[in-house]
């Protein structure tokens, strides 16, 4: 396996196609800029998409699951046994990212990337292994070249199946216990900021355990300190088998032109991530939500994102992007749907004021 | 006509169903809290409705517009012939709130207030022509006693309507040429704060239409300075008849216990004005967005209430409302759908955590 394709630009994106759409806009009944935000959703989804009016029915949902070494130290709230008992949640229409997406239309598919234990089959979940788990980054490098490969891979495979499937957005989710632990020491590596600006509850530790958590963050970023200056090697030093997965995700997704709506802070850690790896990935990404989780506002920062919504949410598993999905739909709906002055003969804004 | 009813105190929310929803909302399979302001909102929805799983499938929307004496003061980018141009373009589909009237399966009913000139009949429109306008209320108080009773009462017989049709929810728009005029003349008078604070560009005035605005709203205050202890006076004299409909409209929300969602800035100076009147309708308002017109955010603090979205939306019409209802029907989606930790088998949260 090579990572090779990983060097490849983002697809350019449509400015022609902006340019037409920002016309359309200023068309439309209403104050010009009226509508703020979503004017400009539906002019950069119409730059992407390469379509004056750009459709967001095919929306697909890519979880990728996995366990985390680094959980041994005592970094989360919940038990590790929790990442499969998700997985099976998932599966069987339980959790949130599984109600949002039937609600959505959305296809939904869940990628095992490794668990410590490994569920039944379960329809909806495609299981590649890597690892049983990655290692416990305070002791040693989180994966090794080859389980970095396999789960970059994995993101681009799943990316180019969605795209086989006429995907016009995705979504890449995350579920595995202990990944806010290994998010927030890659962000820690990428921005060279300590684990005590970005750490956070996670899943809902106390005091006590967040001081814990940055302890340990600290510990690893000293461990692997002399290692820190690669992108590839931070992920594979401090990742987690799902975290590279999306990374995979997102790239792919700028290469093959589809946008990717990103969910919270695992999610941005591994947009920072593919940026730092391939930076004209960002045209393709849009930030959903800003996350409770506090370390996500320097990823944002760093990124220079503006995330459409803020509503205090940490859960993960995509389902912030997923609450945000109607957003970008109504600004497609509108920009599409509204009469222009001219065809409703609605009289334009005075020219004194124009 | 009397306006006696608008004494009549708001139902009572149901706090045992509150906290009923508040233990299901623990027992889902998520970490406590993850979905942020979503949680909220599907439990507040809970106590308003009296039903443990709030349903949100019946929303309807009244437009209530009119014309606006002040607006021959200049104070508006676009011409006072849009009111009725809108009006019929709320009929014919093509505005904005009947583009998301249509998508989310809404009842949309317009209310022709009073305008200058009388358009055709209209599908969808019902004309109750209080006046051809509200007076200049630079020279008189905008409305009469009984102008004021009528549109009080009109905005309470649309409500007493949508709770016929079984309305689960009810979003007041507003249509105006020169009503963000009117609507800070209100909210300066009840929030004794000078023009300046509060005055924005409405549909688009470059920054010599803002100033002369503020002339012209803090001239009004002054020549209505003796008479503006009673928020009712305060609406007769300074108010539009659409707001003084969206005010009816609140305050029978409130008491026939339908949750209102409250869209931008004119809606909100209507529910400034309702609360002041009937200080119990604030429980039954929740407040969609964050208005990018510059008042809005005076409104918000004074009512400590936080707005779902921030967009930076200045439409109206109820829009930015329509344009937040996707959210509260996701947050009452995952309430009621999620699996808990008991159906599906997931370990909850580490003893040492609880």
């Amino acid at each position: 396996m090579t990572s090779d394709w990983l060097n490849i630009s983002a697809k350019a994106l449509d400015e022609n196609c902006r340019q037409q759409a920002l016309q359309h806009q200023a068309m439309l009944t209403k104050p010009p800029g009226a509508l703020g935000v979503l004017e400009d959703l539906a002019v950069q989804l119409a730059a992407m998409q390469g379509n004056i009016h750009p459709q967001l029915q095919q929306l697909h949902i890519i979880v990728f699951a996995a366990d985390h070494g680094i959980a041994e130290e005592g970094v989360s709230a919940f038990p590790q046994s929790v990442t499969v008992e998700m997985i099976r949640n998932f599966s069987h229409g339980g959790a949130a990212i599984s109600v949002l997406a039937r609600e959505h239309g959305a296809t939904l598919k869940v990628i095992n990337m490794g668990t410590v234990t490994t569920p039944e089959p379960l329809e909806g979940v495609t299981d590649i292994s890597i690892g049983r788990g990655t290692a416990n980054f305070l002791q040693q490098p989180a994966m090794d070249s080859r389980q970095l490969s396999a789960a970059l891979n994995a993101g681009k495979q799943a990316t180019e199946h969605a795209h086989q499937e006429q995907a016009e957005i995705v979504i890449a989710g995350d579920m595995g216990i202990g990944n806010t632990t290994s998010a927030t020491a890659l962000a820690c590596a990428l921005l060279k900021l300590p684990a005590e600006r970005l750490t956070g509850p996670g899943t809902g530790l106390d005091q006590s355990g967040v001081n814990h958590k940055i302890e340990i963050i600290d510990r690893a970023l000293a461990y692997h300190h002399d290692h820190l200056d690669q992108p590839m090697e931070v992920l594979r030093r401090l990742g987690g088998f799902e975290i590279a997965g999306m990374v995979g995700c997102y790239i792919a997704c700028a290469q093959m032109g589809i946008p990717a709506l990103v969910d919270g802070f695992i999610a941005s850690s591994a947009a920072l991530v593919a940026v730092r790896i391939q930076p004209s990935v960002i045209d393709w990404l849009i930030f959903a939500h800003a996350s409770a989780e506090p370390g996500h506002a320097q990823i944002i920062q760093a990124l220079q994102a503006k995330p459409v919504l803020d509503l205090s949410m940490r859960l993960g598993e995509g389902s912030g992007a997923a609450i945000a999905m109607p957003l970008l739909r109504t600004a497609c709906l509108l920009h599409n749907n509204m009469a222009t002055f001219a065809q409703a003969h609605v009289s334009e804004k005075n020219d004194s004021q124009k």
